[in-house]
């Protein structure tokens, strides 16, 4: 019997219950409710019945208070019960932002069934799809998505409720703004149930249906809250979609829970940013990396001056421009990582700021590990792909629906897999190294397609660039570097061949550069990578790196 | 900001890592193979490699070396290689306790494909149903079990086995002892590689084919030497099933690991039991509650007097027998938790033994907890389901084959749910409380049939019990209690009723009780609930409880 024994269970056990009592529930929670989990509608009842004045909705020149919104709330709730909806039944929407999309949302989650909000982007067969996938009786759509819908009848929608009727469709749809009875209480859910159905984008594959439950939304909002340091007078400035977590959780329930007005917007717009901002008096923005690097190639202008942001809330920040950026602007940026399975998995935040580049250290609610292919833990400084497990109940979707292979998947091990790559430091920080599906196998080796790109952009006549994976003769894969470059500047392939050859390793050297004009990217800002990965007889190669 | 949240995450960063740290290997592996992961080859061959000589199976008069052991494994894996078994191709088995169970399991595994043996008790439709969901094309069986094996074409199984062949049959089978060319090495697989696929029996639903690795039988066995202090001199006395985690896992794959030799039974037998262990002085034996009782109920005898046996590893010690029953052998028994799913989920072991009728705290690698029914943690003493969670990989099952419905709804929240109801006392140390699936459920209280049957028990003219649910016509369950008693004893069942009314809750007391002889067991020692769960109109009927 090895006499390490005994005392290593008195301290795992001592451990496991110091490590229950450290998991303090995120304060702004307990502040509004004094409890710990949550329904959406425990929240909006309890905020709205402390302060029912205050404002809760911008959109343009529009406003609504809690009040206000609690009761278009409850009549939309009650127009979709008078259409037949009910507890556990589903509504799908295929909507741009705007105050409908975010009554719908609510109103359906009031009435206790599962929210299906579409991205309105999509189009023929993945929308039918996804219309035909939720499972939905209702549908809520605005006219200008009638177009691009497919045959109903292939689906299970049986009504229609359009925002903006006009003559010519009343007689097929339901208007919106129809009078229905204000459904005053809101249907008895659980905080484990499902809020929504949030499809993935599915770069790779299907596009798969995450089960949101209304606690992943509350309590990740809540956390966001505590790390961010939001308060009651905060103005959200929320460009982003309401069909994405991003839209509900980080920019909508954040506000509900710190007490704070949303400021809707359709998108995010370069030009218009700053107006917007002033016009709203928003103190609170959101984004990612490359919403940063737009903001700071803008020439300055006297409406960034004085700007009325205190904080930004940000997916990725660029180290080299994290203090440019706060200093231009004058604010403080913090980083966010998670995704639809799970938000925020990490609290960087800006009260406790992790190293620049870094996004943080597992979040109250989560452990968050590196792993290698088989489930074992990295040493600090390798990159591979970074594991999350809940240490409380319902903080993380409960299942990819009608998918339980992928959802299992995406479990082994009972951690989930987030497909992406990260590195720990020494003392604990994680640092994101890339999507796991990004990767570029060459010869035996994993390539960060992040990495590769991080070196490239350093160079100055670079704009952007993106690196993809080619299929190799020799088996695995070549590396393919597509670059946009600066106004007025020259390079040739072999400049930057020769410049990646001095910064990185032999293997991650690309062999195929192509140079263009543009990057495509999604209107989310994701780059769309297949369309990069092919190698015609004109694209440059440099030929085999030895 | 709450101020809290910077400390709290040092310290939850803090803690991940200590806990890491903390995690030893089972120094019984990394002793024998300097590796902390392992497949079922790796240890035979470290084993054999370092002693060739020593004893591994005893059964009845015949001895077989490690080397001897060895050489028959290899043949047996060349035997499978030569009727088409393969890498990850699987080999069924319908064979009761002996030698070329032990040697099927182990040349399958060497062989790098994967064994499924099945119960041999099994008959007609699930027998047939569990072939066809082996996938193997070959099966290993014995004469005895030809008679009740359904028409193969159903199923993949080409080419039968036969590990006793009789003149009649050995045109249409294969001879287990046939000659083939002895295969030297193990086929490469790694420690997370599925070892076999064991069907838990089911007792509600179809029976579910867990897949276990390798590993997980490795470590689990490691951790029980190390918890149980087992030898390289100990002889296990293994009558535990081959085709159960217990026959293989705790029984063999721990002898292999400490360097103990295996004294293999068909079963257990409380008549032959003391001259099993002087014969093959045997030190360690294995059993669960019912096994203990069976022995103490036995008179004394010579044969126990001075016997061999130092430890016992027992699921389930009854609290009130555990000093009587060391005292009067002259051993020591220990606590061992888990299922097929994993194990051991505890470590109590006699090293640090945890108080009477508890199983123990978490084994160095899983997390257990007890959740109610929306897997949030209860505070100590209250008894509801025991989940758990490894804290390194491939540990626990990795999934229960063609369902992965019962996998997620195992898995959710990211915790295996046991199905065991358990309570924790403020020490950490957890109790069995029965199964979740036996609980009767009564005018909305959950009553544990463990709790109920032990206050039974405890009469002293009752020998055994079983307390069952039986629908009421009120919804849910009425409480029925069946009883047998000790010889030359009688009973009334107003008695019985009115000893329970002394002692347990109102609710709890039996309205319906049922006197028989003996009740009905499975050969595992299991109770046949089903067979109890009727009310006829000669049941006797207390009436209403209030």
């Amino acid at each position: 019997m090895d006499a390490r024994l005994p005392s290593l269970e008195f301290e795992h056990s001592w451990f496991l219950r110091f490590l229950a009592d450290v998991i303090a529930p995120p304060s702004s929670l307990v502040a509004l409710l004094g409890q710990e989990q949550a329904t959406i509608p425990d929240v909006l009842l309890a905020r709205t019945e402390r302060f029912p004045d205050d404002t809760f909705l911008i959109w343009g020149t529009e406003r609504w208070s809690n009040a206000e919104a609690l009761a278009e709330i409850g009549r939309v709730a009650g127009l979709l019960e008078r259409l037949g909806a009910g507890s556990r039944s589903r509504v799908v929407s295929v909507l741009t932002n705007q105050p409908a999309a975010i009554w719908s949302w609510l109103g359906t989650l009031w009435l206790g069934s599962e929210y299906v909000p579409l991205n309105h982007h999509h189009r023929g067969a993945i929308l039918e799809d996804m219309l035909s996938r939720s499972r939905a009786r209702i549908l809520v759509t605005e006219s200008s998505a009638l177009p691009w819908l497919p045959a109903l009848r292939e689906t299970a929608v049986e009504t229609v409720i359009l925002v903006d009727p006009t003559g010519a469709e009343v007689e097929s749809v339901v208007a919106f703004n129809s009078p229905a009875e204000v459904r005053e209480q809101p249907a008895p859910v659980r905080p484990g149930d499902t809020a929504c159905v949030l499809y993935t984008s599915g770069t790779t594959g299907r596009s798969k249906a995450v089960l949101v439950s209304h606690n992943q939304v509350v309590r990740g909002a809540a956390r966001l809250v505590d790390a961010f340091g939001l308060r009651a007078d905060d103005v959200f400035h929320n460009w982003l979609p309401l069909h994405h977590l991003g839209g509900q959780l980080h920019m909508t329930t954040t506000a509900l829970i710190a007490g704070g007005a949303v400021a809707l917007f359709p998108t995010f717009s370069r030009r218009r940013f700053w107006s917007e901002v002033a016009q709203a008096r928003a103190t609170v923005f959101c984004g990612f990396s490359a919403i940063l690097q737009m903001l700071m190639s803008q020439p300055e202008s006297e409406l960034e001056k004085n700007n009325t942001l205190r904080v930004g809330i940000i997916a990725g920040i660029p180290a080299p421009i994290h203090d440019a950026f706060e200093k231009r602007f004058g604010l403080v940026i913090g980083e966010n990582y998670g995704g639809t399975e799970a938000d925020p998995l990490t609290a960087a935040g800006v009260a406790a700021p992790p190293p620049r580049g870094s996004f943080g250290n597992a979040a109250a609610d989560f452990e968050l590990a590196v792993v290698d292919e088989h489930d074992n833990p990295v040493a600090p400084g390798n990159i591979r792909q970074d594991v999350a497990r809940p240490l409380v109940a319902d903080v993380m979707f409960s299942g990819y629906e009608d998918d339980p292979r992928a959802t299992l998947d995406a479990w082994r091990n009972l951690w989930f897999h987030t497909g992406d790559l990260a590195t720990q430091d020494e003392d604990g920080f994680f640092y994101y190294k890339g999507r796991l599906a990004h990767a570029i196998r060459r010869r035996g080796e994993n390539i960060s397609t992040f990495e590769l790109e991080q070196i490239v952009r350093s160079h100055p006549g670079v704009n952007d660039c993106a690196a993809v994976g080619v299929p190799s003769v020799l088996g695995e894969e070549e590396v393919k570097l597509v670059v946009s470059l600066n106004p007025r500047t020259y390079l040739e392939p072999e400049q930057l061949r020769d410049f990646c050859a001095e910064r990185m390793a032999k293997f991650m050297v690309p062999r195929y550069i192509e140079i263009i004009d543009t990057l495509p990217y999604t209107p989310l800002g994701k780059l769309d990578r297949k369309a990069l990965s092919t190698v015609s007889p004109e694209t440059w190669d440099g030929g085999e790196i030895r």
